[in-house]
């Protein structure tokens, strides 16, 4: 079973699509299976990180912001703006697809973990991904 | 076909899981098909790397250590300890999940490759694992 | 459905297998599934990034050979020659599988999304790939 979302960004940040995701593994109604979550971009990627704690997900932005700065000399691909360069190296360094399984009906998630769109670029975006379940 | 693991973690470092999921492969006796292993936590991580010289690992912690530092004044997510926060850039620059082909009944890893759970917490953890097979 | 292949490198640098990965899946001619490419080496990896402008690549690449150099002192591991430790290290920070939704006999990849083989040693190698489709 494949399903096909957009999700609508509003400049960088993690974005939680854990909700939207598991409507897909409910709609599916298998008992066991895999969950493939895959985005069709480079430069935006997909991360499962803690969903409770917001200054989690706070740090982790700004530590790789910091390790992957704009404007940063190295540079030649510079023609799309100064943000896009740093979103295809923070891309490559996180995740294109994400594999979860599916036990009694649900993702099997541990307690603190969220999925998320990590969305690297400013400015408004949809992001496409695509989702496979099988059993 | 799933399987889950609990592995005793004893403060950081690289455990080696390569004989508990050869075991889930073994048990499901298929001759072709995919297995996928899951971490249901998100301050440990999963890796293939060389299991041959110890060195390497050694090496890859340090430099991971070195990056990704204890004490880092950028950090606000501090009430969990010194070694929580470094723990989640770490697990978000390597794999919560990954997939293995299977051939001839055995994971198709190559000559120098090794299944390992990268603990980055100090103390001890016990770290769950979702295993799916499917043909 | 498996298929082994081998790309040919000479050194480092992100060789396109897309059309190599594209006709294993024409050969399964599923309408739908997913496609797992798996890499069996723990020097090179697999990455989903831009294949359009070429200068995206270029600056990828700089940008971590400069955030993991060779003759860095922290390395011991020192005996395969000075590009082995850092070929580790970016395996590492980059993936070992990649799984692709394939959609009316074709994968999901985005419009600029090409998938890379990434070669991190010097030298020439025969690298191999495990290739499993699945409905």
């Amino acid at each position: 079973m494949i399903r096909q979302l957009t999700i609508a960004t509003r400049g960088q940040g993690l974005y939680e699509i854990t909700r939207e995701i598991s409507a897909c593994v409910h709609e599916a109604s298998w008992q066991e299976g895999l969950c493939t979550v895959f985005v069709k971009h480079t430069s935006a990627s997909l991360l499962i990180q803690e969903n409770a704690d917001p200054s989690v997900r706070r740090d982790l932005a700004a530590w790789l912001a910091r390790l992957v700065p704009e404007g940063d000399p190295l540079y030649t691909h510079t023609s799309e703006g100064p943000d896009d360069m740093p979103s295809h190296i923070k891309s490559a360094l996180t995740a294109t697809s994400l594999a979860i399984p599916v036990v009694d009906g649900h993702l099997t998630l541990g307690t603190w973990q969220g999925i998320f769109l990590w969305e690297h670029r400013n400015g408004h975006h949809g992001r496409h991904l695509v989702i496979h379940l099988a059993p």
